[in-house]
């Protein structure tokens, strides 16, 4: 019997000490599983080259008063030793409900390695990899066992071991936003460039680490590779930042001085030996009480996802984060459908107008005086004061709806109809909004009836003024609100600190509440674009019902003091990986100063502003300047463009792209042989030629080109652009130049 | 001009410096308010004698990172000058919905004292008195004002300066449970006995500091005055704690050092001098961040009561903190009614039976499977294998819906019933309960109908395992429930750690949670019953369909270990200040072990329990034992007295009552002349000699008496008991002898 034992051990020696490989469809990426002592790690290479150097998983748990219960503090760090490996092959083709592409490939090969770590009590834990040609997905899965039912997060210790001091796009890893410029550096530069990338003025700032970025993260190697760092099917699991271990580094997840309003976690025990330098660790966003998720078997974790190529292009057209996701969860999706719309939205973002109806009050207390039938907003505002400067007023939103309905734009987005805006952001007000009581100028029932008889939706708007309790409370009365006047999409929105108090916009809970709110939507045939919310981790292919998110410095930052002219060059390599941002584009009068007191200004030309309808992909896309600037002579026929450029595609063609400095993309439109080409530079100009290589040969199309003027400039010369229009045929080339912080935009018509 | 100031301010010193006195209707009670320099301060006196020294009041506020945009951070402690003071006088007789009497004196003199703080702005602040004959109440007001429109409480500072080293009946402070024994000794002797009051096996504990206890706190004087400090109408407000000051105290807040699963708030500075030993000071309860609330003007505390008298009798007869809340808000209450109840719930409390319907499962998650149409309790049951000891099941409640209405019990409870329960405690599950989904053996519809077929309902039970995000999700959907059944009672459960992580049960969003509960259960004419939430502070006026709250140590510990035979003479002083307790009297078998394994037995004689349904005044009220002990010939004439007892009440008189020795109380009949007299006493037995003084002079009455045998005790012979009758009149005597442990209970029927 014991000679048996020795026997079997011998046996299986070789399985645990063997690395365990696989290779991609193509075989361009290899990864390798193996154990580092007992300490499991993975490895990425791609066409032979490193990508990921030997890097750690586990996961620090937390002690829990219940431990005696069933709670396990154990960490999934170390004492594992490999149970079996698995590997499989997967191939299919999916559609979309929308898409840049009609039809999707998802083909991998898989290892799945269960380890065994004995203890106190003997724990299961799986680790899943699968290996595109565009790269890596991997996550941990942790089945149903005895001795493993509950357990705690303190933080899970993924690596990500770079192999140099690569250049990255990054946002400093918090909490609560990620609506800072992006910096551009080495990953050396980062403690060093932190404070100044924190110091935006925005007083949400929640970091943790001074070297804390968050992901999408997108990288450059010296020699040529990019590398895209980010997280795929993100449910109820917090958002992972990662902490750069550098030379200066002497402890994972150490508190930033000096930051004024950082949240304090309490500082992690080094369990481990510190990775060295230029690694990636995993750092998720904590609940109040610091705590980073509260799991329960069977479960798993996000996937954790590594895009590689030496072709910048592929970082744009990889689907890998999609695909990780799961298959469409809803089963009649007829109801939804790309969007173009404009909005009562832009004058308020400058200052010119209001989302409030009244200045009068000093603070306003929804439903004071209501216990007897409970209802927030008894308050009536017809017995206050109007600021004659409220926006979504009935002769306005009239406005809008007939230009929507003159211009072919679909709905109308008016922010500002219901009652609390006087004194609705940092205030920690709970009863903050009831989204149902319109101001007294709004007529919800008439409005709703003008816009439906021209053909026209208007497009809710909820401001959760991040007053999650408050917003859950109504959520059913006020997607009911929506069906009985016939809204079908809503842009939610959580500025400001979270109520729960403590709580972060990033955590589990919060996590939780985003997707609880596009299920519920969908029960009530409700497509969401929730702002402000956690970044997307392309849960919209589950839900498509989720047609858009902020989650990044949109173009209300352009009032706000400017985006710099790469800012959308850099975006599609980051925020867009897990899914379309609702960048609100189209600001064509790029100088607010001229009808407004905002002396901030658009850092694009009037033609860069075109190119973003197509290089800034999203199913929901936004005319965003005021309906009488589209109507002036000399912005008509820059907006014509705004016209006719769809939001729906079959096909999608990225013929350049390089981070932070130029992107140029052909898409053909949803069920026709039309083309849109777009491309957008940072604020060095860029020269194009574009091949029409993708048209179909033999066929003659009427292009109609929109370039920047010879001597437009996104500062000095904004506004001066041209428009040409020709016939084309496949394989002819068009040279276009675009000017400093401006592109092109060229509508390419089947005959 | 400069001599118009002098003037001016000479002619105002005498009102800044003068105390404002005010005397109670009858003038036994004494408040005097005055300034300490520019710090607010209250005194009490009765019949000429000290009851609160001359103590402060006031708030610290917390410093905000908004501060800068209107929230202040100033504390209003001091700088404070009289502005004005007015007095009022107020006398009202109202009706309660249900009661101890059918009307309630509602008389009171007032004084309001408008205080300004002059700073950096000018912030006002009014203390407002209600001096009645059988206490004080009073509460600060935060009115509209330019200045101080948002604030964050720190905590806030009300001191109640005790006259010497009283006598208190007391539990340990603690943020999330109230259900300790209570500790009898003089204020010294808190901090020595605070550890042991702690350490009592529940796994909440939530401790702030060693001398920190909850209100209703019962002291005794020396000289035999009895003073009871609570708080009135808590509304959207932390639960207020109280911290001793006692002789070995050197900062508030302090941190208890050993009880580990202590709560740390950060250390309060000593912003103000410490007041002198034998000083209570408010200590609120925190959220998840160490605050204890976030304010909005117009806004107030809840009133802090001090109830007084040298007659323990009037401690219990006082009607102040139901006065001090505002009445009746709902419009309806024609469906709010008291209930006599029984229940499956006695033999799972014991280990009998159980809730879970199955034990094959290391876990559950409801709608693991379920994206698709997002019902949380897919997973089916009925795939499992019952475990043979769910108590839920068609034919037992069938038999307590047989035996409800065999004896006039209108509802029984049924504990449970709906899928969930295989692991809903402690395991920080978010998703544990969806109040719609009954076990495969519970007939929701069937059971309903048969209740109803035998005039009897079904009482709801809801368990939230205190994860409140997932209860007001369904919030909604569990009241129709009810509804579309004919449920018109809920008990509701806040067993274990708040959900938001972090978060207190007596936080002022909890505070909120529960009261948002019951005005949402209005809606639904659903009476409210909630276990485990905030002890109540008479909000049951207001919304009477607030009908019981546990909040205390019930019934359910003679299962435990046992409660002190004394318990039930405190809980009157104490818990029951604030509104009517779900003690579930009625347990007439009180040897567990024969009928189960438990060996735990009841602390009181069988006699005992009968006088509980007057002693411990509720609306509702449960015939807890199991049916077949009812029935069993032995107590069978014992249960005849819980069968004719009502709950419904014109009229009480305490004619007894000794804080933790004895209390003998009679009630009349709602509408009739038939009287009920109760008597519970401690371990050491009681003699009462029981004047029928209240009954109508001339006519005549069917007594029947129940009493301890004379050699019945508690612990040696708890169930024997004797049951006479006799024609009773007006003016006659009765001696009746309590044994150890036990008490008396008399239905005094009119011809």
């Amino acid at each position: 019997m014991k000679r048996l034992f020795w026997q079997i051990l011998f046996a299986l020696l070789p399985l645990c000490a063997a690395a365990q490989t696989i290779q991609s469809p193509s075989g361009q990426l290899t990864l390798t599983f193996s154990l580092d002592g007992t300490r499991p790690q993975y490895a990425l290479t791609y066409k032979g080259r490193d990508v990921i150097l030997p890097s750690h998983l586990g996961l620090e748990l937390a002690r829990d008063k219940h431990a005696s219960r069933g709670m396990e503090e154990t960490d999934l760090i170390d004492g594992f030793a490999i149970e079996k490996t698995e590997t499989s092959t997967f191939d299919e083709t999916w559609q979309p409900v929308w898409g840049e592409t009609r039809d999707i490939r998802n083909h991998y090969n898989e290892l799945a390695v269960t380890l065994r770590q004995a203890g106190a009590g003997e724990r299961i834990l799986v680790l899943r990899f699968r290996l595109y040609d565009d790269g890596l997905g991997f996550r941990y899965e942790f089945p149903s066992q005895p001795d493993l039912n509950y357990f705690l997060i303190q933080d899970e210790r993924t690596e990500f071991r770079m192999t140099g001091d690569h250049t990255a796009w990054w946002l400093p890893g918090d909490y609560d936003t990620q609506e800072q410029q992006t910096q551009e550096s080495r990953l050396s530069e980062i403690r060093a460039r932190f404070h100044d990338a924190v110091n935006w003025g925005n007083s949400s700032v929640a970091v943790f680490s001074p070297t804390g970025v968050q992901t999408a993260l997108q990288m450059r190697t010296a020699d040529g590779l990019y590398i895209n760092l980010h997280e795929a099917a993100c449910v109820d699991y917090a958002t992972m930042h990662l902490e750069l271990v550098d030379p200066q580094t002497t402890a994972l997840t150490t508190r930033l001085q000096g930051a004024s309003n950082a949240y304090t976690p309490p500082p992690a025990p080094a369990r481990a030996p510190l990775p060295p330098p230029f690694t990636f660790v995993s750092h998720l966003t904590p609940d109040a009480t610091g705590l980073k998720g509260a799991m329960q078997t069977p479960c798993r974790s996000p996937w954790r996802t590594v895009i590689v190529s030496d072709d910048a292009r592929d970082m744009l057209s990889s689907n890998l984060i999609l695909n990780l996701n799961e298959p469409c969860a809803l089963d009649d999706v007829s109801w939804i459908h790309p969007t173009k719309y404009c909005g009562v939205w832009w004058e308020m973002i400058v200052g010119k107008s209001a989302w409030n109806y009244t200045d009068e009050l000093p603070s306003v207390q929804l439903g004071l005086d209501t216990p007897p039938d409970f209802r927030l907003a008894a308050f009536d505002f017809r017995r206050t004061t109007p600021n004659g400067r409220h926006a979504a007023n009935n002769e306005k939103v009239r406005r809008y709806i007939d230009f929507a309905a003159r211009n072919g734009l679909q709905q109308v987005l008016v922010e500002g109809w219901n009652v609390g805006w006087e004194d609705w952001a940092n205030r920690w007000k709970r009863d903050v909004f009831d989204f149902q009581t319109p101001y007294p100028d709004f007529d919800l029932q008439g409005l709703n009836d003008y816009a439906h008889s021209k053909g026209v939706r208007l497009m809710m708007h909820h401001e959760t003024s991040s007053s999650t309790q408050n917003y859950e409370r109504y959520l059913e009365d006020a997607y009911a609100l929506m069906n009985r006047y016939g809204y079908d999409a809503v842009k939610s929105g959580y500025v400001g600190d979270i109520i729960p108090r403590g709580d972060h916009h990033y955590s589990q809970s919060m996590n939780n509440h985003y997707l609880h709110c596009v299920q519920q939507a969908a029960r009530h045939h409700i497509m969401v674009n929730a702002h402000e919310a956690t970044r997307p981790t392309g849960l919209c292919r589950t839900y498509p019902n989720l047609v858009g998110n902020e989650s990044a410095r949109g173009t209300e930052y352009e009032a706000f003091g400017g985006n710099r002219p790469d800012h959308t060059c850099i975006l599609p390599f980051t925020r867009l990986q897990g899914g379309p941002m609702d960048y609100t584009p189209g600001i064509l009068e790029t100088q607010l100063s001229t009808w407004s007191d905002n002396t901030s200004w658009v850092r694009t030309t009037v033609c860069g502003q075109l190119a973003l309808y197509l290089t800034m992909y999203s199913p929901l896309q936004m005319a965003a300047d005021l309906p009488e600037h589209y109507e002036r002579p000399d912005l008509a026929p820059a907006f014509q463009f705004i016209r006719d450029v769809p939001c729906d595609w079959d096909d999608s063609r990225y013929l350049e792209a390089e981070p932070a400095d130029y992107i140029t993309v052909a898409r053909r439109q949803k069920g026709s042989d039309n083309w849109f080409v777009g491309s957008k530079c940072d604020e060095n100009g860029h020269q194009t030629t574009l091949k029409l290589d993708f048209l179909q040969p033999g066929r003659t199309y009427d292009a109609t080109i929109y370039t920047d003027a010879p001597d437009a400039h996104y500062q000095h010369n904004p506004k001066a652009y041209n428009v040409t229009r020709k016939t084309v045929r496949c394989g002819q080339t068009l040279k276009l130049t675009s000017a400093p912080g401006g592109g092109f935009a060229v509508s390419i018509i089947a005959r």
